[in-house]
């Protein structure tokens, strides 16, 4: 379908509503706009505008619709799949200047917090109130709330806190025609109509664009534990995962770490740590809680599970820092294997018991196909980053070849229950794969909903599906 | 909309999808489908069909939707609102031949469940495996996991574990135009497409008809403790509810009880318990986990939170028998209340805080209208039951003025950041209220939607909205 250009009145039409500082045409203005952190991509819109409040979102989004210009919402640009890029030109609407905490409600255990805002200063704000946000996707130093909210993000801690879906309460939004509504109410539940909170989750800015978020907070566990349990093979490592929650144990964080990823975090960030030889993978395990007791004891347990599983060694973090210093490995692995090698990033997640079929079963296509890979992620959860390698594959398998690879991989990934994106969203990059998990009956209903809120589809329109 | 009525043809071809002896017509055999547990309403079906499969569903809908009849799907029928109710006659599909734990899976603690299985005898089967199903709503012995499904429901655990919706992973659905889908996956999170799981979820039997539940368990916290506090006034026992979470406590349990509903308990079922004078409200308070120490450790602050609300009096229940002779108690008000007289149940829900202002506001509008209230409810969620008696008021102010004074009900509580349900459902007797919170652009959402899914509209039709 083709979108309308940008004219110069629209554009003055624009600079009305949001002030002309904050209307961006010039080439070398856009060009950060152009990407996000997906591998490769380049496309740039024609206009970035960068409203401050709900209503000069509404005013945008009424002439685009009246106009037929497409319009791509836009929060930090840390997404992995695509979704934030303007594929069809037109206007990307920047949400940056909605970065401010509106209200920390401590009688109520909420905020409402504006989508610009950053993950990581939200996060420290509540943590001052002694109040835990527990959704920390390893982007959280740079990502925004309100990508988190259109990805359904997730992060180490949704093992045992759960996604970002069970701390959303309510949400403005404003709708594609320009309307401007609240999903649901400030309240910890509700059976009043169609859920429309839980709906714009996870719709990576094809419904309508998100301007404020009420957000859930619970009370901060005072104490942690963090240890790192070494394996000979990535198999026992993933096998583990599963017979720890067997044992009652549900750890703060349960993640894995392929040597080779740990590696190049070494070599790329200059990480202190002395991997030794013959161990092929992690499990940095956190188990957190109000007693130090409970604590220890589910430390025991889970120690007991590693052992039947071959584990190699246990590494405790001692202090603060050395804490810290095991995030930051697992955090930046995703920066270090690009700066490494050109790569391709995919998303999967299993129910977790099927992690050992999951891994074996990436390696053995990759070996037919020539590619390498370094798997890491939120294993506790059955949710695995993939990071193909190209290493000695020729350019042209890798731009011809590599997609029937990667079809495997997800075809692998439904066979044993589960689907092709735990987090990382759909986007721009995935959606040539969702036939594979979903049927044309789903895709008309998608479609249908997408139509319902987006009737002239000028909103973030090919992202997720076509 | 006018729908067609079920001829002899039609009839035969129920019957050769079912099998005879499971279609029902006899007007004697129809009646306990024609009413659920809502006061007063009485709608008789057509015909009853008992289906088995997947596949016998799908036969229905395509008839129904093919010959335009009206479709009502039924669960255990102990709803609160009329959602189960035939009001255009038509066919009603009973689910409870779905009534097989088609799996548990232990090794990912999760399980595969139909519909039609009574939501206790679903809990006691994943107790006896040491895992946790924590949504337990008070008709928990009647009630099926199906109904819970559509009404995204609640109970006394929600308040630490969560409602239904972070419990449902996947969900079989017939559409009303036959097809067969899988929601999503059998993952603990998922971010592939608009989330279908979440907006099935509490969409009360209007989207389509749940044939199979994939559910998430949890391990089995192997400790608790329930205290029944007192206080001689609803505004100290409310305050109370948001402290006891700023002290940094969430217990698994945090129901209030007006003094009322407790007298019509003991003499309706003959409970046992020494209610003393002055007494106005209690709270029951559980606090579970697998550590004594921390339990007790909780229980010492929240009774340092009562007291500083002045409670009158902390009672531990000492045995298992005890325990279960308060949760009766509390389960159990409903049907109490409802066997003292003529009543109205509505669900009230604000943020926690706000429960004081709910509460006297209540109170004072029953003062003007002059009704009478027995409240108790989940607390800790922010969510009342409000139940009006009919006391003095005559029968003319009960028909006509009593409205009014619900509709103020509901409009204190949207006031308050709230809404209308909780837990309940809107199903036949809220929809009326709905315009009190939601919009136009809400309705006009939520019609696309539910003709996106059901474009003839036979499926529950007039429910929820019109």
């Amino acid at each position: 379908m083709g979108y309308q250009l940008i004219t110069e009145d629209i554009l003055n039409a624009f600079k009305a509503i949001a002030g002309e500082a904050n209307v961006l045409t010039a080439h070398d203005e856009l060009e950060k706009y152009s990407r996000d952190e997906t591998e490769d991509l380049v496309y740039y819109p024609e206009v970035v505008v960068k409203p401050q409040t709900a209503e000069q979102v509404a005013g945008l989004l009424k002439i685009c619709n009246e106009k037929h210009i497409a319009v791509t919402p836009r929060g930090a640009g840390t997404g992995l799949s695509g979704g934030a890029l303007p594929v069809n030109k037109g206007l990307l609407i920047s949400m940056e200047r909605f970065n401010k905490i509106l209200q920390i409600d401590e009688d109520n255990l909420q905020a409402t917090v504006e989508p610009g805002v950053i993950t990581e200063v939200f996060m420290d704000a509540v943590a001052e109130k002694g109040l835990l946000y527990p959704v920390d996707p390893a982007s959280k130093g740079s990502c925004f709330i309100g990508g988190n909210v259109s990805h359904g993000s997730g992060g180490p801690r949704v093992v045992k806190y759960g996604t970002i879906r069970e701390y959303i309460l309510n949400l403005q939004v404003v709708l594609p025609t320009g309307e401007i509504i609240w999903t649901g109410a400030n309240t910890l539940k509700y059976s009043s109509g169609y859920n429309l909170t839980q709906l714009m989750i996870g719709s990576e800015g094809t419904l309508g664009i998100v301007t404020a978020i009420v957000v859930k907070l619970i009370p901060r566990p005072q104490h942690d534990v963090l240890m790192l349990a070494s394996f000979a093979s990535n198999e026992d490592a993933c096998a583990a995962v599963s017979a720890i929650f067997r044992a009652g144990v549900v750890p703060s964080a349960l993640e894995f770490m392929e040597r080779r990823g740990v590696e190049w975090v070494i070599e790329h960030d200059g990480v202190n740590f002395d991997l030794k030889e013959g161990i092929q993978a992690f499990l940095l395990i956190e188990v957190d809680g109000s007693s130090m007791d409970l604590i220890f004891e589910n430390c025991e347990r889970i120690n007991g599970v590693l052992e039947s599983f071959n584990c190699q060694d246990v590494l405790f973090a001692d202090t603060a820092a050395q804490k810290e210093e095991l995030w930051v490995m697992r955090r930046t692995m995703a920066v270090s294997v690009k700066s490494n090698s050109v790569y391709k990033e995919e998303d999967t997640v299993v129910p977790r018991a099927a992690l050992p079929q999951l891994i074996n079963g990436i390696k053995e296509i990759g070996g037919r196909f020539g590619f390498e890979s370094v798997c890491y992620g939120h294993a506790g959860d059955g949710n695995l980053h993939v990071n193909i390698i190209k290493a000695g594959m020729s350019d042209e398998d890798w731009n011809n070849k590599l997609k029937e690879g990667i079809k495997e991989i997800f075809e692998l990934t439904v066979a044993l229950g589960g689907t092709l994106s735990g987090e990382h969203g759909i986007g721009l990059l995935q959606k040539e794969y969702m036939p594979i998990k979903y049927s044309d009956v789903h895709f008309a209903l998608w479609r249908g909903i997408k139509q319902v809120f987006d009737p002239n589809n000028i909103l973030n329109p090919g992202k997720i599906f076509n």
